[in-house]
């Protein structure tokens, strides 16, 4: 079925397509009973604004890409709702993509959001991302880019939303320490992955400051997922002697752990306690309820989109190389809570 | 930064613009030497196709909008992810929208989807959405659209995906009854929405089948919040007397009335056997473990993907009209298994 046109308006009401385009547009130079008569012929005729044309005289689409490992994790889906909320009131679409966490997939997104004259990019990296190349050619095209939560370290010119994950680390660890662990685990995805890396990197510093030595038998690398986690508890059980305590940096990995322990009867948090990582919905529910580190989904969504929408407003001299670091918070749960045990560091 | 045109790749070859063009569209009518010289050039000055362009001469987007209630809510995330599966593989991007249930926020979404002339439309609409006036101009409009889940009953010309809640709310309770209990609540929202109006059907025929009576008081409407649950639960053990299964329309509702029931240390499925709906993963984790209908969000995505790009290449003939109904998956676990009931029906 075809579209209306300006010009299909403009010849039922026999007058010019110009005056029809300056009433569409509520211009001053045409008069409010002209202006009635057009809207109602408009409707009339199911005449609906032509946006691709607009954007193309502006060369812009008023949209934003956004993209994301996947889209059906809490943590993603509740960035996502946060940035849509922040975009549908200054009027931007947002077109969402994921690049199950392959660098392939990601690079060739970048390029259809590029050709499809995205005014902006929202990212949270995949985990095989390392070569930012594809992503500082988006601001060498003119198009602003913003990081979320996965990002490249020292890329320049991007603005970047992250949360302050060496805290977060040193929190988890600490607390842990505090309800009398000695021998911690560390469960973690690759570390050249920059969130990681900095959870490690707190784990570590929490161990340091109360003279706990490092141990690197202890850090065990995987994708992170539930099965993973499984896998690693049985492993710690098995192989590693005496470990009381684990943190994991994520959720998913700590419940499967959670479900191998209760499986094999070991008590938790009494023979061993275990934080995760990212407030999972999931994490709230299990049995003990688990420590985690909150990480706000829909806050980080919400200022990434802002960061954009500055930029858009007032030039990149606002945006870019800023860093917004939010505070990590540590939600004590019972996994955590011994009951000989007070928090006295 | 400007971005780079066709013009200024020619002007720096000192060839036509017609030329580049031929040759960045790969056309027969250029030699393989030009097209390397071209494409060389392109690179250099950072040339990226303009989508804009060529989307305004065939006057469409190359998009695909999606409209939910929320994107944070695991099955709408999963749906999306399924959605954006195949319309990635079908080369066509996914711009997302949530209603937040509110008719008015939809009726300005797809104005503004039909202005960006997306290509079709996928919806999951609202629990505000009685009249479907502005779903139905869509398809006047020459833009078709596919609901999938919530959907609003009687509209023509437009493809559905659901699940089948009659069964599913039939499969549900008739599990209620096999366990041995006689006298089932059923937590629900607004009757009028469509999917709770079928599961509510479902729960009336299981009971029939088993010639249970039908009481209205033990429907209880809200909008089945995870407070809703727990407050609903309260008035089932204080004002109504007798209630042995609770039957829930969704998990969340569900799990707030099975923390109520905790509480009060009332044994859970002994003394109340309870059932939710739409396998949450946090349904999975809680304790004892909920039992409840699946729905498969990712391959609902993925149906009404498919049906939409079957109308892109086919036309409308195979796409209105035409339902795709998938059949439910009862998923029982410990909510519901009472250790002196077998499942005799």
């Amino acid at each position: 079925m075809k579209k209306t046109t300006i010009h299909e308006i403009a010849k039922a009401l026999n007058i010019n397509a110009s005056t029809v385009s300056r009433a569409l547009n509520d211009s001053e130079r045409v008069k409010a009973k002209t202006k009635d008569m057009v809207l109602t012929k408009a409707r009339e005729l199911g005449y609906t604004r032509n946006m691709l044309a607009s954007n193309l005289r502006r060369n812009k689409s008023n949209t934003i890409g956004v993209v994301v490992p996947r889209i059906s994790r809490y943590f993603f889906s509740s960035t996502i709702a946060g940035i849509e909320e922040m975009a549908y009131q200054a009027g931007y679409n947002v077109i969402i993509c994921q690049s199950l966490e392959e660098i392939d997939r990601e690079r060739k997104i970048i390029r259809n959001l590029m050709a499809n004259r995205v005014d902006g990019i929202l990212i949270s990296v995949s985990m095989e991302t390392q070569d930012p190349t594809h992503l500082t050619e988006c601001f060498e095209n003119g198009t602003p880019l913003v990081f979320f939560d996965r990002h490249v370290a020292g890329t320049r010119q991007t603005g970047k939303v992250l949360i302050d994950d060496v805290q977060g680390g040193f929190e988890a660890t600490e607390h842990l320490i505090g309800q009398g662990c000695r021998k911690i685990a560390h469960l973690t995805a690759p570390l050249d992955v920059e969130i990681y890396k900095n959870r490690h990197k707190g784990y570590q510093s929490a161990l340091k400051k109360h003279k706990i030595s490092y141990d690197k038998n202890l850090v065990l690398v995987s994708q992170l997922s539930k099965d993973d986690g499984y896998r690693q508890a049985a492993k710690i059980v098995e192989e590693l002697e005496g470990v009381d305590g684990i943190f994991s940096a994520n959720d998913f990995a700590a419940i499967g752990a959670m479900n191998y322990l209760k499986e094999r009867d070991i008590k938790i948090p009494d023979d061993i306690a275990i934080t995760g990582f990212s407030n999972e919905p999931t994490s709230a529910v299990i049995e003990p309820a688990l420590t985690t580190v909150d990480q706000s989904g829909a806050e980080i969504g919400r200022l990434a989109c802002n960061l954009l929408l500055d930029y858009f407003e007032n030039g990149t001299a606002l945006v870019n190389d800023k860093t917004i670091m939010l505070p990590p918070k540590l939600i004590v749960r019972d996994s955590t809570q011994r009951k000989n045990y007070a928090f006295e560091l």
